[in-house]
C-alpha cells in the first residue's frame, strides 16, 4: 500500500536493528484518514469470506480494526491485556510474550463475543515474532471459531512471525512488509523493492 | 443521542448501583457504525472551534475519538496507560485514579504530539468521577495547549464528575446522561426523561 509505505518512510524512526517507531500516525498519534484507507484496503482483500467479526488486541490494533469492521459491516472485538473488574469472568485467555515490552501478558476475550459460529479476521498493527497473532489464534481455537486470515499494517519481514503464521496455513495480508531497516541513515527497504 | 440511548437501554447491563457494562458495543466489542455516528455527532457539536487535535485515553476512548478526528479532519492522540520502552522518554504524565479498576495509573502523552499551538478536544467513553478528564486537562496544561471541551459518550449524571469538570469552565457534551440506574429491573433513566 503505497500511501502507507510513504508515511513509514517519511515518519518512521528506526531504533537499533529492530524497533520502528510510527508513533506519529499509528501507535500514539493516529491519522484517522490513513486508518480509513487501511480499513478499506483490508476489507477489499478479505471480502467474500463470510467474515462475521474482526478481532484485534488493545490498543494500537483498534484503529485499523475499527475501519476494517466498518467496511466489512461487522463488529470489532478487542482482546484486553489486563484483568479488569468490568470484564466478564467468562473469558478465553491466552498468554502473549511481548518482545517490545520485554514481558508476558494475558489477553482475554469474553465468550459472549467470539463463538463457534464466527468466522474471524484478525487485525494487528505490527507482525514481528508473531506472538500476538498466535495468542489470538489460540483464542479462536478455544472458541471453536474459524480464522479467515490476518491483516497486518506493518510486517517486519526480517523476523520470523510472518513465515510462522503462514506455515500454520493462515492467510496473512500485510500492507507494508519491511525486509531490511537500518538506524544509520534511516534506511527502510520494503519487500517489493528488493528484487 | 437517541441511537445511543437505545443501545444503552437494550444492551447495557447494570451491576450494583454504579457499574454499567456496555461491552457489546463500546468497551470490548465495538460497533463501528455506531462509533461513526458518535464521531459525526461530536464533530458537529464542536465544529468551528479551531480544534487541531483530539485527545483520548487508551483503550475504550479510541473508537469514538477516531471517528471524531476523522470528521474534524485532525489527528487523534491516545494517552498511554503503561510505561512502554517504545514510548518517548519525553512525555507529559499525569496520575489518574480508576474507581472501576480500583487503582491509580499514570497516563502519558509524548511532547511531540500536543504543544502550546494546539486546541484540543478531549473524548472519552465514560464520565463518572471525572478523574480521566482531569488527568487529560493536567496534560494540556503542562503542554500549554487550549482545551476546546470534552465529548463524552455516556455520562453518569448521578456521579460528580460532570459538574466538577463543568465548574472548571470546560464545555462538556455528553451524548447520553444517565440520571438514575438500578440493577433490579435494569432501569435506566436518562437526563432528558426525568422531567
Amino acid at each position: 500500500m503505497e500511501l502507507l509505505k510513504k508515511r513509514v518512510r517519511s515518519e518512521g524512526r528506526i531504533i537499533g536493528t529492530d524497533v520502528l517507531k510510527v508513533d506519529s500516525f499509528l501507535n500514539h498519534q493516529v491519522d484517522p484518514t490513513l486508518m480509513q484507507a487501511i480499513g478499506e484496503e483490508f476489507a477489499r482483500r478479505f471480502k467474500d469470506l463470510g467474515i462475521t467479526k474482526v478481532l484485534t488486541i488493545e490498543s494500537s490494533g483498534i484503529a485499523p480494526a475499527l475501519f476494517t469492521g466498518l467496511y466489512l459491516h461487522v463488529p470489532v472485538v478487542f482482546a484486553k491485556k489486563t484483568e479488569s473488574r468490568n470484564l466478564d469472568l467468562e473469558t478465553y485467555a491466552a498468554p502473549v510474550h511481548s518482545f517490545t515490552r520485554g514481558q508476558e501478558y494475558i489477553i482475554r476475550v469474553s465468550r459472549r463475543y467470539i463463538t463457534n459460529k464466527d468466522t474471524v479476521l484478525l487485525i494487528d498493527d505490527f507482525l514481528a515474532q508473531g506472538r500476538a497473532i498466535i495468542g489470538l489464534l489460540d483464542i479462536l481455537e478455544q472458541a471453536g471459531a474459524k480464522a479467515a486470515g490476518a491483516g497486518i499494517v506493518i510486517e517486519k519481514g526480517f523476523q520470523k512471525g510472518g513465515s510462522l503464521i503462514r506455515e500454520m496455513g493462515i492467510r496473512v495480508e500485510s500492507l507494508a512488509i519491511i525486509n531490511e531497516m537500518s538506524e544509520e541513515g534511516s534506511v527502510i527497504t520494503f519487500s517489493d523493492e528488493t528484487k
